[in-house]
């Protein structure tokens, strides 16, 4: 990356500040908080043909017609005409490729040695029996069908009110509310995605061993499934009481009664939550979900570098890192295919793209629908542009493992996660994964914030950081002004997640109190 | 529809209660709470040759191997082996047939007269600018993306504790939450759906012609859409203050900024709706959605007949009924295409069944999906035993007009509403279609409500009734036992809608504070 600065006379007597990634791009982005004028003349002599604003590309050279726009070192698309060099290059220019094809892809040819260990990091977490560490200590109350989400809304009121500020060491309560459980094709092919996420979420290591499910009695989603199967051995300790409670019942005198009883239910786990104490945990138990929403063209310079150089420094001290967001991986897989552990490593990775091709196109769509009119104006061209940017967050290591859509981790090291690019479905399956903080990029700005786990959220451009000052943890824009390296702001991130996971730090949307709903991934159709 | 008791000698010394509904029928539901045991002689010298719960069926005849299982005057389906008479008839023991072809159906041909007209019935409620009448005064928070749905809550809150006190004549403030918005496939052809949604729930008429749109701004469904069309001449007339608010409005130095600047425009609005009073309005304004959960074999003879009833005297004093449910209607398509007003009515009712059935192959599931294990221990064997019970709930009038999924109404009179048979996911549809009150049948009972129309809960049976006193607005199980007729009960109804509708009365969920969440219906891809 090298940035290119014109002459101190220039045009509004500020620097001009460019981006240009790789020697071979014909591209550079414009890093100026308010853009660079028609006219004025960068340091390599391009004179701007147009306005350009801010984090929007400039042609450094002159581009035929049907000839590669290169950024990243990649072909991002062809030009749709010939662009003379100072051209502003926007969507219209620039024609999408088809995406690369998933036979004869090289695979696990870059799986060599692995990165260097580092030893010595660690957080303050929650110890769970099944060896999983917590970074929150939260009662989570599973539901099984929409049908009861009413009454679990009313419950964690009242547990809010009733019950929390006696047991101090509990932070906090939450509904696992979603829209699924009944009037659905439970036996549909595709319907095992929803399931296993809501089994899993009910596992998300914040929740302590803890299960609490609320079923209504006569869905479809047998609540007895969203029971976690080590559970069975956990009951035989003493801790008897059941995990299931039914609201069709039919002990239940009225709705003060079901009421009285998850309230005890409640009170149960909230006092054994309550005993738990943070310990010293290495950061290997750290399971560390990345993703990005509200992406410009600076998230692919800044923010997601830095998030990269974060998740090199988590896979060598020996934690797990997630990637995902399938739509924004799609066009990079040349880039990732070689990097999987093994071959069979490499095989899931292309099954997982061939699925969701398949799906797209089941439902009359392609990978061209993700970008956002946001997107755009922050100056992505294409979901080609935006993956290329996207998938740095992954780093530099060997792919360990491949989830399918709400999957439950099983290795170590780096792993993707398949999801959708959705931020808030996304949020739901890297929850169900096991994730027990979240790092999240944003260009755009977004207040996102997750039930389960703290999500740290880095913005890529410093205007955003200083705008929203209470809703970023970390301004990754100082990349693009050359204030800092990648290397600095990617240690910066990583103490930060150690401090976040430890409960030192409270990340903003957390210290805010916003979180989105949980939304589950659901191909498979309603009734 | 039949009782037939049995001879006063019987087991337990309690008298034995069937109903068999039509004479072509050779099986009858028991309507004992306890059930009946093997052994027990009923009245027309059938001998019970199992145990069979309540709600379950008994052949009051041989049945061969092959021969259908008559119920409503209809087949349900083929024995799957020879039933002797005195047999229960679980769903092991009936095969399903194909739905009704949809070719050569008979359209319109009991078109008729239609039903004579009621008058003299009318609610208070509250004047509309667009002719609506609302029955409810509710400020709603109209939101484009799941992103701002944790900004959105935490306004909920603050209005709810700082605002709404100082205007009581408000009911209520609702946030529009939702899972769509981003991450999809906005152009592929099924994305009208969620889309249309969501634009008619903001004109719900329990609204009060007030909208205020909260958007991220980088989302792909563009905030703008959401503001309905006639706003721009409402804004004409000295409402100047902006329908949208984007979070990422630049002017908007962080959250706090944000929140000031929404509380202000909900200040706005809340004062409005705080001048508005209810008056008198005819009750062809009523736009009543029926619909039915958790059912039991109960649903069809008692509650669903008596919405039946409801149903027609509401379109007899010129309002509108909504039924849905298109997988609990398909099996019936034969019973209702003739009710069709005309051959573009008729027309339009196949096609929604179409589509649905091609929605349902696509993700390898068909309409058997629909019956839930509580449907079943219900006693129904199938979705042709659901769907013959369920449809009586549109009474007897012509079906003046058939809505896609999302779709708002447009005629008044009985309409078909095409939704799924989910129920959150029905009343999510019913609602943007312009429901201002909804009637819900269930017999094994579920705390359901909606938050922006009332609820009005009738149970099937009274065991429900009685272990629910707190949840249940009406007791139809009066009808089973032979307390009373299904005329008494649907006019006692009828009485109990106009009630709620004028705010006379609260339905059981709103006085609970019960409510689901919204889900679409999203049947595009996420991206």
């Amino acid at each position: 990356m090298s940035h290119e600065n014109d002459f101190p006379e220039g045009h509004c007597g500020e620097r001009a500040i460019l981006i240009r990634i790789h020697d071979r791009d014909n591209v550079a982005i414009v890093v100026n908080a308010g853009g660079l004028p028609a006219g004025r003349r960068l340091e390599d002599g391009t004179v701007l043909a147009d306005d350009v604003p801010s984090g929007h590309k400039v042609a450094l050279a002159d581009i035929d017609e049907g000839a590669p726009v290169i950024r990243y070192g990649e072909a991002i698309g062809r030009a749709v005409k010939a662009i003379p060099r100072g051209s502003r290059v926007d969507e219209s220019l620039v024609r999408s490729p088809s995406p690369p094809a998933l036979k004869d892809l090289p695979i696990a040819t870059q799986s060599g040695p692995g990165l260097p260990p580092l030893a010595g990091y660690s957080f303050e977490g929650y110890r769970n029996v099944d060896g999983t560490a917590g970074t929150r200590n939260i009662l989570g109350i599973t539901t099984s069908v929409q049908c009861v989400a009413g009454v679990a809304d009313h419950l964690v009121r009242r547990i809010r009110e009733e019950l929390l500020p006696r047991y101090p060491n509990v932070d906090d309560v939450v509904a696992l509310n979603h829209g699924y459980g009944c009037g659905v094709a439970i036996d549909a092919p595709a319907a095992v995605i929803p399931i296993r996420t809501l089994q899993n979420l009910a596992r998300n290591p914040n929740l302590g061993d803890e299960v609490m499910v609320i079923g209504l009695g006569c869905e479809k989603l047998d609540p007895e499934r969203l029971v976690p199967p080590d559970r069975v051995r956990a009951s035989a300790d003493g801790r008897s009481d059941p995990p299931v409670l039914c609201l069709q019942d039919e002990t239940f005198r009225g709705f003060g009664d079901m009421v009285r009883a998850m309230m005890g239910m409640a009170e149960r786990r909230l006092a054994r939550l309550d005993l738990r104490r943070r310990e010293t945990c290495p950061a290997s138990d750290l399971v560390v979900g990345v993703q990005c929403g509200g992406s410009d063209a600076f998230s692919g310079v800044t923010a997601n570098p830095a998030v990269g150089y974060a998740a090199d420094l988590i896979v060598r001290a020996g934690g797990t890192v997630m990637f995902s967001e399938v739509t924004e991986v799609r066009d990079a897989i040349h880039l990732l295919a070689p990097r999987a552990a093994d071959e069979t490593v490499g095989r899931a990775l292309l099954r997982e793209m061939a699925w969701y091709d398949r799906y797209l196109e089941s439902g009359g769509a392609d990978r061209s629908a993700n970008p956002t009119p946001g997107n755009k104006k922050g100056g992505l061209a294409n979901v080609v542009e935006k993956a290329l940017g996207s998938v740095i967050k992954s780093g530099s290591g060997r792919i360990a493992d491949v989830l399918g859509p709400g999957e439950r981790v099983r290795r170590k090291g780096l792993v993707f996660a398949a999801t959708p690019a959705s931020d808030f479905v996304c949020g739901t399956l890297q929850l169900a994964a096991g994730m027990n903080l979240q790092v999240f990029t944003t260009g755009r700005g977004t207040p996102y914030g997750l039930p389960l786990a703290p999500v740290v959220k880095v913005s890529s451009n410093t205007p955003l950081a200083e705008r929203w000052r209470d809703l970023i943890d970390l301004d990754a824009g100082r990349i693009a002004t050359g204030e800092a390296g990648i290397p600095d702001v990617g240690r910066e991130l990583f103490r930060l997640i150690l401090d976040v996971a430890s409960g030192r730090r409270q990340a903003a949307a957390e210290r805010l109190g916003l979180r989105n709903d949980l939304v589950l991934f659901h191909p498979a159709p309603v009734t």
